[in-house]
């Protein structure tokens, strides 16, 4: 099918790339896709082949992928200040700007901000934050993380631990001290008559088990995605976070919220913790932040935490940590312009207009036999396939449903992402009711395809 | 001295901004320096104050602060695709065209690149697939990093365990498994009577001692930067390369070579690794590598770990691992320009042309009394300072001399980093002889002031 000739752009990947998070099977098959340009929700490869990213890039391009008010926000300040770091006092008035900003935004009535270039780094650098404040308030074992099940944080080796994957293990991760609590999905693991009061209930007591057992003192911190994101958009169970957060409160365990993928409009509110009616003691934010014209991410600290942090830095008179990049100037600039874009233009609007239309696309689909659940919360949904409706089965692991599923749908020029045997979607929030009506479309015939060859 | 007054960039700053590496008593008596654009060689803050940037960044901006070549690949790349990933199979034309440069330019015959946004990133990434590989190839236990005192290797949890510096313990780190051997830094840390090579054979013998003491088969890998940049600019002690590796060679650990700050030119070469002539198997790069334009790392293997990482990811068809910027376009397209100005626009020819002029100018400010050593390559340098020539004596830390210089030239217009004890300088490759002279003229009123107060 592809063009895997000498010097062909799939034969150039193939020779130079070690690719990460890739099905390499589907690769020797079918080849790489070179892309060149896009256009709104759309991209382009280096075939002319055109397709409908109903993945947002990587959740990130929200503003599509060529919007003019990014691309001219970015333009002007590589003219004016092109790069500079924030170490020894020193920083851009752009980076100024973004923090105040970012403070603004955020739910906290106070906070301060650190950047990295990545939700990995972000993570990574809270995880950090977290053993510093242990080592400067006495308690130096106060070192363990708890997270979820399917929960995801990030790659390094940090952030990998913590993220609740099975695919981990090839690394050697977790790492010790990574405590990984039950995954809060009531349609798969609710027990036979278990209500969803019971089942959060259920979560919250091994929440307290937990902390009992190792010691809440052993304990730095408790990270959650509002709605997990990478492990399958699993939504929380009925009120998840109003049954963990007293829990955490009384044990003196800060509660951060990843908001990598929720942060600035996914779920509908600007922040995923407001659309679940918490307020978390910092926040990780990437990827919407930049709407993926820039590698940033970013740890707001809550007042808390400011004030603990702070105090602990100025006693050895520096926070010995940041990233050459952190800050950076033209990631500021675009930053700035992003949260006005998504708050401001319309986006955040959009997301609300449209998430009953999308809800109702995924409900529809999950009508069929081999659709078990259809979940999501604004903008981000999925559909988990199954072998068997009634009993939850899914399918054998060697048939690659959700693999099958993603090559067919780009065969009908459409991106989505399979996750585990679900498939994601999560489209750009300038997306169009037609834009909708074309995903629902493609991937139903691409579901339509796959299950008639497996089930 | 400055305006801290409500509303002041400098209370806004503070307001909002955790600082990292920032001297934190510093910004208290000084306040922050707000930044706003650049000229060359020079940036200027928000009260229109010039500063000769020696630092070029932090080691990153070589093509100086406005280079309209670096600026025009930018701009034209935003408009032509202005961000996607390189997950799935996909990836931009640009993230192909550039993995293909970095092998030609790379001293490997062949070899595969993996993307991240940072050095950091970029060596717990190298780290992460050298615990991969020993669980592929049937020796999980193989997971100990042996890095050198002052070596830095990023600010993650686990490049920061890599990095051979003490501020590292306020964060409970190195984690178990990551062993630092003796630093090669023969004026320092020679023993009496000791001569060179001799010094040298030592540090190959606390290699082969460790290697036995820890089982060979329990390390994954030996990093190190040709040159130590953040510990200090620290050339390798004279044949230490040459000593190591074959010691490396033959306990099969794989000689990474963190090249984030030596590569791509500053050393005189590509490479440091060319500068001091040894083949690693796999080089680290990141910061040159965009010119400081935009946040990117790389990880360039070399065939040997290149055909061993790729049959593990064949044998469980996927490699579990990538950032969501991991090839973004605009860094691969900046990337590709930065090569060739670096490379063929005359910046690597500066480097070596203006190398005897910086030497010269190091030498001289040498002779000082309250100067111990000068030591550097190519365009990057450091004077150590000590309160006593002849016993190396240093100050005392209480009288913090490197800050005080560091403010010192700051109030002379020119911005150099204290390291240490040291003063850290690494022009942009962009210099003039005229900027050389300008910068060893202010730094040596610093240097004289501070030492007339201290001494």
């Amino acid at each position: 099918m592809s063009d895997q000739t000498l010097n062909s752009w799939e034969a150039r990947a193939d020779a130079n790339s070690f690719y990460g998070f890739t099905d390499l099977p589907t690769i020797k098959e079918r080849g790489t896709t070179v892309l060149t340009h896009g256009k709104g929700a759309y991209v382009y490869d280096v075939h002319g082949r055109e397709f409908l990213d109903a993945n947002s890039g990587l959740w990130n391009m929200v503003a599509g992928f060529d919007h003019p008010g990014l691309i001219a926000a970015a333009k002007a300040q590589y003219d004016r200040f092109p790069g500079y770091h924030a170490f020894f006092g020193r920083m851009s008035d752009q980076t100024v700007m973004l923090s105040e900003k970012l403070v603004e935004v955020s739910p906290f009535a106070r906070g301060k901000v650190f950047y990295t270039n990545s939700g990995s780094e972000a993570n990574d650098t809270m995880v950090k934050m977290l053993w510093f404040l242990g080592g400067a308030e006495g308690k130096p074992q106060r070192r363990k993380i708890l997270t979820r099940t399917n929960g995801y944080h990030g790659v390094t080796a940090v952030s990998a631990s913590m993220t609740g994957k099975p695919y981990n293990s090839v690394f050697g991760l977790p790492l010790d001290g990574f405590i990984h609590l039950s995954c809060p999905h009531y349609w798969r693991f609710g027990k036979d008559g278990e209500t969803e009061t019971q089942f959060t209930a259920r979560m919250a007591a091994e929440l307290e088990e937990t902390i009992l057992r190792e010691g809440a003192d052993t304990i730095a911190g408790f990270f959650a995605e509002p709605v997990m994101g990478a492990g399958g958009v699993i939504p929380p169970s009925a009120g998840y976070f109003q049954a963990v957060q007293p829990i955490l409160k009384k044990y003196g365990i800060p509660l951060i919220a990843d908001e990598v993928i929720t942060g600035f409009g996914r779920t509908g509110a600007t922040w995923g913790c407001q659309t679940y009616d918490f307020i978390p003691d910092a926040i990780i934010s990437s990827k919407n932040l930049t709407a993926g014209f820039f590698p940033m991410g970013a740890v707001i600290l809550g007042p808390e935490l400011t004030d603990r942090l702070q105090a602990a830095a100025d006693a050895i008179e520096e926070f010995p940590h940041g990233f050459t990049a952190s800050g950076h100037p033209v990631g500021c600039a675009i930053a700035l312009k992003a949260i006005d874009v998504v708050m401001n233009e319309g986006l955040a609007e959009n997301v609300r207009t449209l998430t009953p239309l999308f809800e109702e696309g995924l409900k529809r689909l999950s009508e069929k036999k081999n659709i078990g659940e259809w979940r999501g919360k604004g903008l981000m949904g999925a559909l988990e396939a199954v072998a068997d409706k009634d009993t939850k089965r899914p399918f054998d692991g060697s048939l690659s449903v959700s693999e099958r599923i993603a090559n067919a749908c780009t065969d009908q020029g459409l991106i989505c992402r399979p996750l585990g045997q679900a498939v994601v979607l999560c489209p750009p929030f300038i997306f169009t009711p037609s834009d909708m009506d074309k995903m629902f479309d493609r991937l139903e015939k691409a579901l339509d395809g796959v299950f008639a060859e497996v089930a």
